[in-house]
């Protein structure tokens, strides 16, 4: 399993730096692999870690910048000089490159291209820039291995090796045409069994999944794992095979969209982690607090409204932070079965059943819950019309509730806008108030007041 | 991309069915990916379904029967023979033919066991069975390519081909010693540039990523995360190779987990999708919306002993839906960041530590909005004191908040608890009824009544 960072083991490392011993800190990190290296830099003081990239070949330390937190990352790179830039790039596949060069500054991005020495490498690396990263092209690395189908398997196994070089792992070899059109695949296997004398013609498979170069990251995500796929090519508009996206990169894709969901739902904007710093922490949490505060301002308005009407009756604010969870929670439930239905491509049907069914649920479960609270509140004032005044509303709310949980993050949809944001606060603030306004209304209507 | 199943596809399968053409069928479904096989399958009546996994060889069938949801496998196993269910897992790996065994009932487990021919097969599949499915062994399939250090590559690739004739996907080639324990590995790379003629023992990688065969599938994730592995060798207690697990499952299981997390953070208890019906989604969503009701019943008569203490000041009542959800939201928001950071196995530090980085982040946000709160109070009613005593209650319920928030996963997680269960209702709910009681207790405090 992973290596554990300890505190002696930082110290230790420190300990090396501070006496400059550079044999044993090539030997030691030589013996890392590269993912624990970026974790051991990350506890470092920044000199420290300046120090070790600046220490280690780039083949390593290339690898270990791609495993660093993008702000470590940042900072270390204002530091190292264009042509040291360059060099790191070098040793990165395509689109790890074509990732890191992109979180340059626009004039910073410029002078490193120019200072890659392999030019090839620099062109394939501007040609993934031009792609929006949450697209396959923004996925894809330009490092494949591809074979003509009119070569044989002589031929292909030569220039495979030669291929092989540059790519870190093969998981399929893709057959092209004369024009460099996709027409199927070999899988590593079926060469291993095939003799050396057939055409490659006569054994490729003709059957591959692809994806177009501007497809969605999210719907290439479910397509790798509804097929259980471990790479797939990338075409361009004229079928031209132009790259491949891995597994490894989609594993990120689910991780981070996740991640962004789950978020989103507890009402925190960006990217962050326990670890980050208070004030990147309260950026990304008070926006939706305010939203939550502005909510409960209206909450305290739509009561003050009724304060003369229920002068009599003031136990029936003291249900009200009761009807504006039980709003809160519905809305957020149904919500978030859309939300991820959405995400999973599952959700089928007209937005009409949708709400059709949401409103059978949403009425199963208020029923039950308001007969529990008639019930108690029978036993509790023992007045049946206040009873039934709040266990009635409590119907209405939750069947409410769970009506705008459904629709909204549908009618975003639609609109293209992601829907995870409508889940958390955003659903709690404004169901709160319906669900007070509503209460309200009903407990007027029924007590007569 | 994935086949599209529009209405005009199953109508013309259904038709098929209809008029027997099963030649047309087995055309049609030759052509189809297995997991788009299943999407038909679920779409299609109960009756039809069986007559197409009856129609179809069980090569294909048992690979839709892997893909199509667990409710619809179990019914068709149903009306399957222990005989016919024993053909399909005959076609399966090892791994998925232990899952598929293991969701059925335990008299029928032993017959379809019993009626495996292949008795290697069986075999490995009792003994994957043995293991608790979210660990290391039962993730695992027994089907890899393993090579003797002691051979030569021309017996390696000889005995590989042989080998690899059972394994759907070889990613690496697994070298152990004459006791079977996991030596290193060979990458089918090397073996395509290796010389035919090279000794096994000094060609292999001795440094190899594994896991024990009890490890937890979560920290498994974590580590093929970390490394970009997309298979890693499972060893037993003595070191012995045992299996490997692939990344596919691997995204299974990453898939799940988030999903887990955003539900119980959303107030969903158990696997439930937005396709399910109403009696599954109340299961699953009702316990929740009663643990609400309950907290709402709880504020109630909290409020209610305030009653006669704030004759006067009935309008502090109309501010206890604001506090109820500030707690809540701050609740929520601090908990999902440790149940995020937990998963994702990047909280460091000691729970003193965190509480107190809460802290502060609870006391910067909730003065930043005590300042807004307090003056529109003082602009809406032109009251310092009351004004003041709103503010004061909001910054100590969002620094409560924000603390148990924080305690609660935590706590959980060091009792070896699911801390994501800590997120949504509960924490909103206990928050609720905490941020009244405190907002009450400020008040009468401040406003001397």
């Amino acid at each position: 399993m992973a290596l554990e960072i300890t505190k002696e083991l930082i110290e230790n490392v420190e300990d090396l730096i501070l006496n400059k011993k550079d044999v044993a800190l090539n030997d030691f990190f030589a013996e890392t692999h590269h993912a624990d290296i970026a974790e051991v830099l990350e506890e470092l003081s920044f000199d420290d870690a300046i120090y070790i990239i600046r220490l280690l070949d780039s083949e390593t330390t290339a690898d270990v910048l791609m495993d660093v937190d993008e702000d470590v990352r940042e900072k270390i790179f204002e530091r190292l000089s264009s042509k040291e830039i360059a060099e790191e790039i070098e040793e990165l596949d395509t689109d790890d490159a074509a990732d890191v060069i992109a979180e340059l500054p626009e004039e910073r991005k410029q002078e490193v291209i120019q200072k890659i020495e392999d030019k090839e490498h620099a062109k394939e690396i501007v040609e993934l820039l031009r792609y929006d990263e949450d697209t396959a092209g923004g996925l894809m690395a330009k490092e494949l291995v591809k074979v003509n189908e009119n070569w044989n398997v002589l031929t292909c196994v030569k220039e495979m090796r030669l291929q092989a070089e540059e790519v870190t792992r093969v998981h399929s070899i893709y057959v092209v045409d004369s024009d460099g059109k996709l027409k199927g695949r070999l899988s590593l296997k079926d060469l291993l069994m095939a003799s050396t004398r057939s055409k490659i013609a006569d054994v490729y498979i003709p059957k591959v999944d692809f994806v177009n170069v501007h497809d969605k990251a999210e719907d290439i995500a479910n397509v790798m794992m509804k097929y259980d796929l471990e790479a797939i090519p990338v075409v361009d508009e004229l079928g031209v095979l132009v790259g491949r996206i891995t597994i490894d990169d989609i594993v990120d894709v689910i991780k981070e969209e996740a991640d962004k969901d789950y978020q989103l739902a507890a009402g925190i904007t960006q990217d962050v982690e326990a670890g980050d710093s208070i004030i990147q922490l309260t950026k990304a949490r008070l926006p939706w607090l305010f939203l939550g505060l502005i909510g409960g301002i209206g909450a305290f308005l739509i009561m003050g409204e009724f304060e003369h009407t229920f002068k009599k009756h003031a136990f029936l604010f003291f249900f009200t932070p009761l009807i504006a969870a039980m709003a809160g929670n519905v809305g957020v439930q149904s919500s978030a079965i859309i939300v991820q239905g959405l995400a999973n491509d599952d959700v089928k049907g007209s937005i009409k059943n949708r709400l059709v069914k949401e409103m059978l649920l949403a009425l199963l479960n208020g029923v039950v819950l308001a007969i529990f609270l008639f019930l108690f509140v029978l036993a509790y004032e023992r007045d049946f019309m206040k009873a039934l005044a709040i266990s009635v509303s409590l119907i209405v709310v939750i069947v409410v509730a769970g009506l705008i949980g459904t629709f909204i993050p549908l009618f975003l949809d639609k609109r293209g806008i992601d829907p995870a944001i409508a889940t958390g606060p955003f659903i709690t603030t404004s169901n709160d108030i319906f669900g007070i306004l509503i209460y309200f209304l009903i407990a007027q209507l029924i007590l007569g007041v």
